[in-house]
């Protein structure tokens, strides 16, 4: 009896975000009329993108497969993985969403912040979890980060198996309580055959292997067991193992904690009702309480070690905060590095409060921070265990991604099967070959307030130039009909020059504008408004680059009756 | 139909050598009346073993129990783990080696040159091979050091499975044509079960993961192209990969390559014959022609990059070589890091190097070498793959032994199931616990020339006391009948004074050993040789080190007619 041949279909991934970028995190993976999305998170934006919140992708592939979507898979519970979630709730209810336990509190407390609950399923998973969605399914591995309960991802279809390992290092030796890698789970799938593993590329520069979180406890604790005065340890409220081993190495030598910054207590509300963190009766104080207790006796757990400028510590350093000002004695821990675009702001942030009297402990060289992601070492031992046919570097900027592809090829993966894509970019690929061949639109979406996507890059352009040269403007009443103007013109200017020191330059410029009013209408027979303001622009943007050799924006306002 | 029970017999665990040492490895693993031993290793002296070639280990126990032993499995070709096999096999013939191809290759050439070679049947093993043993069988798992062909060894009880590990690290990207480390079959075990894991402990205090031999590969070359005249490239000769990677670069770079010291020449003999090493036709020249070649196309590659006073490099800096005299424009790359015994003869050959006109590279801030042990996170890399129950350090000195088992610690491994053991204790293990039970003789044996441990503690003391104060011999002819002294007495000394101008002192040694002899024979009625010696000793010893404390070892050398 002949068997039925069926041709087998191809898989296809995509990145919705991710690549060539670190944030926004969000990839598909489909076969047939399957598509599993993995992770859904939002960039912070950089320092050029002024006044914008967060960045998010462009959901239309995700949105216009909505019916083959089997399921949103959350690696793990930082922002960059489950921020966008929200945003893409409004554009797409009813999907189901797998996630850890942590991750899972996580999104939880987001969607209830947005009222967003009703408009998914949270289906809570673990390594254990096998996912059946027909001909694919997906399973899990446990791998390690700077957060607790984090996961890789594999799926499995009838042509291949998909890895994707999210965010991680080889912490051989987590933090009391939390496990190890599964290194036996990973070999496994190595051993029975990988297609194609997509890996985290973020430490792609960095030759060596990642210090364990434990490492850095014991340095923690040496570091705070010599602090007589009280001390403020500021971290990302996300790493709780950060917070635990702080946490508990004050608690030890007699002291009380208080908490502040919004996320920060929502961390620890949520770390203490999954188990992850525990605080005896008594050492959690209120924050109103702080100038009350003997500073020895005293840690601050605070966020800002970013230097955000709304953050608790950042208030703190410039002296606005309600509660703490800095006092001779205090030493304040910066347990983190800063993200490349931050350095500015948290050495302005060190910069205060070393002027207010505090000692700061920060860096790399004190040994209070290591990274949470492995170096090269580590993404060539998951290239190794995993060992796939072929290999696509995800989460990081070009350059990481392109070192990551050159470790690939040196643990046998062949250059030809490496593939370095980009945001849209949609992968093909079955047992024989894979190729790039279709690409969608996947740019940044901005948010700002709660407008999402009514900022687009001309915008961001603008307030680039506003922040530069500030703007001018000219103000008219104009007769349409007879040329006449009625007021005016008057100059006003913001963020380009002082107008009381400029008398002279404003008085020139009036008369510029109505110069270029007057032109118009007798150069030409029907005058509009829009003819006005072009003419008001040119006549200024020249004028005022000759004199000044800036480039406000020119702002023509004329009304016009 | 009860079954028929047998009561479990425990696996029994004991260390011939390699215990509280890095050096003579050898290790038992024995189940009912089967004995696997794994390695045989000589240990190289440290510097107060004064004149001694070799340090082996004590085969009592092996001999003791030659019937059960099935055979002895290699873990890989360096000294400290089949130098002692020819040794071993003048005690203990015909037993049956299992080694993969290069270790067999270099116990080849070590039994030829002892004429031993019938005395064993050598068989060559792959990571492959299955060793049925009946009730216990053995397998391996490939591993990665500074010598290719490294394997791990698993032997399969009935109680359980014990891992040994061999010497390793973990280099994810070798040498091109060397395999990876097989993490598959590692945590493959780990997930069937091991009982007792023995791990290689040589770098226990070193925080990181070692560096891959082709990151030395690329130092090397930046270094080697830079350098215009001639180079000389001293490393270990068993590092064929070192050794590939510097005449790969030197024939890159139209150099030829000439051989120095006799373990090079049979390690690039060896390489070239198994296929490690590749010399198209022309590059490789005879050793004579070395000086009329201009120095831009040479390199030599040569032995002596621990410092050893015979190797060919010691002769070069200290001018006594035959070929080769060092001139300006020489660069000398030590591709090594110095033994600690070995840093004094080390830095002296350097300082010769210098003195000569040559320019030094040496040591790890040229990354121009990097170890071939696994760094903490190799060790508890090795222990979350294997995850053992319990756990025993092996190859290191105590202190490398204990911080092991502070690792394994750390990877779940209970403290009451670590264990630290000396050479001859023996582990008795099962299902269910583990302990020390038993103690057998291991001490060193010394290997002086041919002599093999016809050298004991006693000698090598008096040597250190030689090496320290001298000697001093005093020769009298003396007829014991009557007591008459017919010639002497008289003294010599070596390595304590310069005779010539202590003329005063030897004169009064003279008399005090006169009056000694002379005192014998007044006071005892029966004078014997051993008497007059006695008395010489005590005598010189008194006035000697009264007059210049020092403590010379006294030779009395009586002649009795």
């Amino acid at each position: 009896m002949p068997t039925k041949s069926k041709k087998a279909k191809n898989i296809r991934i995509a990145a919705i975000g991710g690549l060539g970028e670190i944030g926004k995190n969000m990839y598909c993976v489909e076969y047939d009329d399957k598509i599993v999305v993995i992770d859904c998170g939002i960039k912070f934006p950089e320092d050029d993108l002024l006044g914008i919140d967060y960045v998010i992708s462009d959901y239309q592939y995700v949105i216009k497969n909505r019916d083959k979507i089997q399921g949103l898979v959350i690696t793990h519970g930082h922002e960059d993985h489950i921020g966008g979630i929200p945003f893409l709730l409004r554009q797409l209810s009813g999907i189901n969403i797998y996630a850890g336990p942590l991750a899972l509190a996580l999104i939880r407390s987001k969607l209830e912040e947005n009222g967003l609950t009703r408009d998914c399923n949270l289906i809570e998973i673990d390594e254990d979890s096998d996912l059946d969605f027909g001909e694919i399914s997906v399973t899990f591995f446990r791998t390690t980060h700077s957060i607790p309960d984090t996961l890789g991802v594999a799926v499995h279809t009838p042509v291949g198996v998909v890895v994707q390992t999210g965010d991680y290092k080889f912490d051989l030796t987590p933090v009391d309580g939390q496990p190890a890698p599964n290194l036996q789970r990973m070999a496994k799938l190595g051993d029975e055959g990988v297609l194609l593993l997509m890996s985290d590329s973020t430490n792609a520069e960095v030759p060596t292997f990642t210090k364990s979180e434990r490492f850095v406890g014991k340095s923690i604790r040496n570091i705070m067991e010599s602090i007589k005065g009280r001390i403020i340890f500021a971290s990302f409220a996300s790493n709780i193992s950060r917070i635990k081993q702080a946490s508990d190495v004050a608690i030890e030598n007699g002291r009380k904690i208080a908490v502040f910054g919004r996320s920060m207590e929502a961390a620890i509300k949520n770390g203490v009702e999954l188990g992850y963190l525990d605080y005896p009766k008594g050492t959690l104080v209120d924050p109103k309480d702080v100038n009350n207790i003997p500073p020895e006796e005293m840690m601050i757990l605070c966020t800002g070690s970013q230097g955000e400028p709304m953050a608790a510590l950042s208030r703190i350093a410039n002296g606005t905060h309600k509660q703490i000002s800095i006092v001779p004695g205090d030493t304040v821990i910066f347990s983190s590095s800063p993200i490349p675009g931050n350095t500015m702001s948290v050495n302005h942030v060190i910069n205060g409060l070393e002027e207010a009297g505090a000692e700061v402990i920060h860096g790399k060289v004190n040994n209070v921070h290591t990274s949470g992601h492995g170096g090269q070492e580590e993404q060539k031992l998951m290239l190794r265990l995993i060992k796939p046919k072929f290999f696509m570097p995800i989460h990081g900027e070009y350059r990481m991604l392109k070192i990551h592809t050159e470790l690939a090829q040196l643990c046998d993966v062949p250059k030809e099967n490496c593939f370095i894509m980009e945001n849209g970019d949609v992968l093909e690929l079955n047992q024989e070959e894979a190729k790039v061949v279709d690409h969608f639109p996947a740019s940044d979406v901005f948010v700002d307030g709660n407008g999402i996507g009514d900022i687009g890059n001309a915008v961001i352009h603008e307030r680039q130039l506003l922040s530069e040269d500030g703007l001018v403007a000219a103000c008219a009443t104009v007769k349409m009909k007879t040329g006449q103007i009625l007021s005016g013109p008057d100059i006003l200017s913001r963020g380009f020059i002082y107008m009381r020191e400029s008398g002279e330059l404003i008085n020139q410029a009036q008369k510029q504008v109505y110069h270029a009013i007057k032109m118009c209408f007798r150069s030409s027979g029907r005058v509009t408004e829009s003819m006005i303001n072009d003419a008001i622009v040119d006549t200024l943007q020249d004028y005022l680059y000759e004199k000044t050799e800036r480039k406000p924006i020119i702002i023509p306002m004329i009304i016009s009756v």
